[in-house]
């Protein structure tokens, strides 16, 4: 299955993204919307950030339902503790885009990312939308991107097709978010829609599944936002009936190689990154003890500035490994970095050690731990800190 | 009590710190040792890392008897992850400076720090234990605390003396550690001396006592070391008469003061450090709340840059609240940073922010919530995330 870093046409949405001014940068792109043509099955998972912005509390009471119809995304406003005035906001933000296509309110979704604290401006929200559903066309997905993008340094879209039977169905996405990166059971704004049909479980099921890989297996920061959302959106319009079985399976691979692309997609654009870094951890006990030491690793600033610095600093993976909680032996550890196996059973080779630095003047490398204590593994991708982190996020004001 | 930062004579001990060439940088001093007159009352605690370098399991093994003679320190080498020949590296340190001292090798407690993954020249060693031997001087402290120094910007020692009815006391103490700084339960090395009598139960229980408000109340950037080791000795040559009463809680107060000037200073000195921030959150339910909300808060790389670029970004202090895990209401936040409340139950005071940012070019400042939940507070000591954060330790090799 190859997935392409494309939009596509996916029957029964279209897509649009207009400049309404809510960003401070005037004429950038800052508020997308899909629109399907009836209410269609959709599922999503959201931030679990103790502060929730007003756009997540109304998206999930909303897609209790397990349908949707039309989706907002704005840039230059989280809309987060903004308090009743920003549950408000998004209530009269629903309301404009639900009179515009002539749907229920409920049926609208709301997503908001940018600056915490403020409320956008409620009559270029309104003008926008009216503005955006004049261009709404099956080919906008990358005009949808391009409006929810906050330091991202460009748009990010994805899609790929899947044979069921007698039909090929199409599944297109797209993500934003190039800091305040760690999901954990959420991810930033992502939007993923399918012309199959499926049952909300279904879909609710296959988010399930694939997030792990995903969206979940990514971190740039550390720090999780308070805005994080993934819609995933199946219209049918291929055919109304749900697909089982084999094609079923075949659906949910194709969303996760779409979700896998979006987040590797996230990672590789993460804020002054300049290297992508697969950490996978082996030989574990459980799952749960190579995550905690994938993701000790994979968050740490001395590991982070190690890898920007091309430097294959043993010293600090092994620090990373050693303060996560899990129980292992130093003595068994095999550690590879780009491709060069810088230590074997606790011991560092350091013959090897130009080399691997070598290796990691590439953009992209990969770092293993095998710990010989069981058959558990995880991954995580991760990017280096660079100046670049610093000056984005020391720039970036309220 | 006043706590000075200058170093004392503290009776009972002599200190030296040497070059003994285990450093690359020649010249720079790198071996460090303590030596009493005789065995004294010691405590100590150490990394909960799962990765222990080697002088930390040796040291653990001879404090287990609560005394020791002689401490011998190094910098150029954490010797960490160096297996088999590690350990028998540290028993012949701490033989070469058993033989010099005249004492047992169970009284010598050995520390490093430095490169992980490299076992230092034993040699050098042996012949640096021989010239600090010749040099050591009650007045020696801060060439002791210059020895163990590795990215630390300057030698940090400290002192006081406390009254106990007919005689008065002296603590002393110095601590490095500029980078790899989140001790929970440990630190990074620091050792404080007394000339008041105590049994090593006392000095445990002190130790024990007076952590959560120094050495693990800071954070420098989330990165727990496997070397960290903080020793405290009592040597009674005031009089070898335990201490009790009273006098036993101004002895715990003096070191609680001299701990905690000298974690502060480790923060001030952290790697491109440019601000001290105390963050303090208070009105939580429990300090257990309010420690996991500080310390997400005082971790958050977006918070930190932020620190550095004198903005005052209440909606990254709230996202780093908000993932800490902890249930509390954000309509009843209120946040006061670098003297200003910035945001009043949930909501932001957009017109004090720009008094709030120019008060941000301090370079102490604190920043406290107050979730209004319940009475509990703790507070964390940290620093900014700068450029010189990333140029340090993208610059500093294995």
């Amino acid at each position: 299955m190859e997935v392409r870093l494309e939009p596509a046409v996916v029957r029964g949405f279209r897509f649009a993204g207009v400049a309404a001014g809510l960003r401070r940068e005037s004429g950038r792109k800052d508020l997308g919307i899909i629109v399907a043509d009836a209410p269609v099955a959709a599922a999503g998972v959201f931030t679990t950030s103790r502060v929730k912005a007003a756009p997540v509390i109304i998206a999930q009471e909303h897609l209790g339902s397990g349908h949707l119809q039309a989706v907002a995304a704005n840039s230059g406003s989280a809309n987060c503790f903004t308090g009743k005035a920003g549950l408000r906001l998004v209530r009269d933000s629903c309301a404009a885009l639900a009179s515009t296509v002539g749907c229920e309110i409920q049926l609208v979704v709301p997503c908001s990312t940018g600056v915490i604290g403020h409320l956008y401006d409620s009559e270029k929200y309104r003008a926008g939308i009216a503005d955006a559903a004049a261009v709404l066309r099956g080919e906008g997905l990358t005009d949808f991107a391009s409006a929810i993008m906050t330091t991202d340094t460009h748009p990010k879209v994805a899609s790929t097709t899947v044979g069921t039977g007698r039909t090929r169905i199409t599944i297109a996405g797209c993500a934003k978010g190039a800091g305040m990166i760690e999901p954990r059971m959420a991810t930033m704004l992502a939007f993923i829609v399918t012309d199959a049909a499926a049952r909300p479980a279904q879909l609710r099921t296959m988010l399930k599944n694939v997030l792990p890989r995903s969206f979940n297996a990514i971190t740039i920061d550390g720090d999780m936002s308070t805005n994080d959302t993934l819609l995933l959106m199946a219209s049918g319009a291929v055919g109304n009936q749900a697909l089982g079985g084999r094609h079923l399976q075949n659906l949910e691979k194709g969303i996760g190689e779409v979700a896998g692309v979006l987040a590797r997609e996230l990672v590789r654009d993460g804020e002054g990154a300049s290297k992508l870094v697969t950490v996978e951890v082996r030989g574990a006990r459980s799952e749960a003890d190579a995550g905690k030491i994938a993701r000790s690793i994979a968050n740490s600033p001395l590991v982070k500035t190690a890898f920007f610095g091309c430097d294959p600093n043993f010293g600090r993976i092994a620090m990373a490994a050693g303060k996560a909680g899990v129980d292992f032996d130093p003595e068994r550890l095999d550690v590879s970095l780009a491709g060069i196996k810088i230590a074997s059973r606790g011991a560092l080779n350091v013959e090897v050690l130009a080399e691997a630095g070598a290796r990691m003047k590439e953009r992209e490398f990969g770092l293993t731990l095998d710990l010989k204590m069981g058959k558990a593994s995880a991954r995580l991708i991760t990017c280096d800190l660079s100046y670049d982190y610093v000056k984005i996020n020391a720039e970036y004001t309220t």
